[in-house]
């Protein structure tokens, strides 16, 4: 099951001193015996960005790394993928524009070969940035900060939906985003908002437990008992009216129950600094 | 009891159009018969910023308004604040530096004569920005933003104590501060977090009621029922590990009872933009 983990990573990872999610990433891929797929498709200089996670992966000591360099449609509709990812054990979606990802691999035969291979449970899949934004159904794909919560603040977006559950936002105190989150979560209550911070990682395990590795905190945030006067209306400008949204802060080594939208105890306590 | 209103304005508020805020403020203050004074005590440019505040409340229609320029201990310290204040029937608190202005009135005659007359019902307060964070007996007297919430990042002092229950931020989203105000509120679960926007304003009625006026949210955040695997210790550098967290986004015309902590349905309907 440790290979069906889906890891959503807030952006700026560790890329010099302990790598810890990185080195998550490739242990949860199989670790010496993994094969790696990079799909930098979601950057502007894809050739530069594949090219710099398949040396930190090699430089790990993972002997199989390859760039998955998807610029086109018709390269990700390429229906020999299939046979391709079938060596692979992981696959690293990197940062970028997300609605450039999501564009080139939206019903593609390359998505598809991914789902399939996910399902199978032979697939570890993570995401840093753009590429964590892009796990969900329902993708957050722009908005504003400095603002306060409206539904008009945030642009969404159909995603990868690896996560159909779960609408992730990334970078996420770093750069002001808890109320564009609010604005996506009210509009969408049956989805969980999932913020990560900057070198923070939220592990989706298979059994639909979510754990934290790295620096920061992962906010969850819980519509499914908020109230409203007024419901929130798509695209209106007027700021939020809700009531009851329940939040949780997540640090490393936190779990939490994905289904049942509750915290489970760590498995080993971490409370001093 | 409309005059013993505390009205909390998270900045910025609109001082050219239609200046609801500080109409409101003027009106529960008395309105053609208010007596206002303006303590500018937070500001670097008292003088200049009081006579800003002057002029607005002047061309409203207010005939009486003072400046109560207090720039050293001595003054604030002077008994004779007592009478001074027996006529007033509104005190405004300027924007600046909130712990320049708690410096200056802490345990002082001024402000003892404030308590005096904010107890006795005839005084409406008002605080924008640095006046506003001054509210609470615990103060966000600092801290930073674009980081995880962490104890660290937020530093509190001693208010003026107005409104004892709640911790008061202002600028809220704007200045991306609801990492600060999380960091402040599970280090005082027994106070309820209340951020500001700028141009929005929480007005504390004397009957313990909350209600929003202005162009953007209050949010509401209460850790009354928060749970911990680990207790955020003092002046942590850890993330904070914090869950059933209860946050509420008001608006314009919203109402919440702070004593017993629950929503109040709004007065009037205000669902369309």
């Amino acid at each position: 099951m440790e290979q069906a983990s889906i890891l959503v990573i807030g952006g700026a990872e560790d890329k010099v001193n302990q790598l810890e999610i990185l080195q998550t990433f490739w242990q949860r891929a199989g670790g010496v015996d993994a094969q790696l797929g990079i799909i930098p498709a979601a950057s502007g200089e894809p050739a530069m960005i594949g090219e710099i996670y398949q040396r930190l992966f090699e430089n790990m000591g993972c002997k199989a790394v390859q760039v998955l360099d998807v610029r086109e449609r018709e390269q990700s509709e390429d229906p020999s993928w299939h046979n391709h990812l079938g060596e692979m054990t992981g696959i690293f979606l990197t940062g970028g524009d997300q609605l450039r990802l999501a564009t080139l691999l939206a019903d593609s035969a390359l998505l598809t070969a991914l789902r399939f291979y996910r399902e199978r449970g032979t697939l570890t899949l993570a995401g840093t940035s753009a590429g964590a934004a892009a796990m969900g159904y329902h993708m957050i794909a722009g908005g504003g900060s400095g603002e306060s919560p409206h539904p008009a603040l945030v642009s969404m977006a159909g995603g990868l939906g690896f996560l159909p559950g779960v609408i992730v936002d990334q970078h996420f105190h770093n750069r002001n985003r808890v109320a564009r989150l609010l604005s996506a979560v009210v509009m969408h209550p049956e989805c969980l908002g999932v913020g990560v911070d900057e070198d923070t990682c939220a592990v989706f395990e298979a059994d639909g437990q979510l754990q934290v590795v790295g620096r920061g905190t992962v906010m969850i945030v819980d519509a499914g008992e908020a109230s409203y006067f007024c419901e929130p209306q798509p695209h209106s400008t007027l700021p939020i009216s809700a009531h009851n949204l329940r939040v949780h802060l997540l640090r490393w080594g936190d779990r939490f129950d994905v289904q049942h939208r509750r915290v489970l105890p760590p498995l080993l306590h971490h409370c001093s600094a």
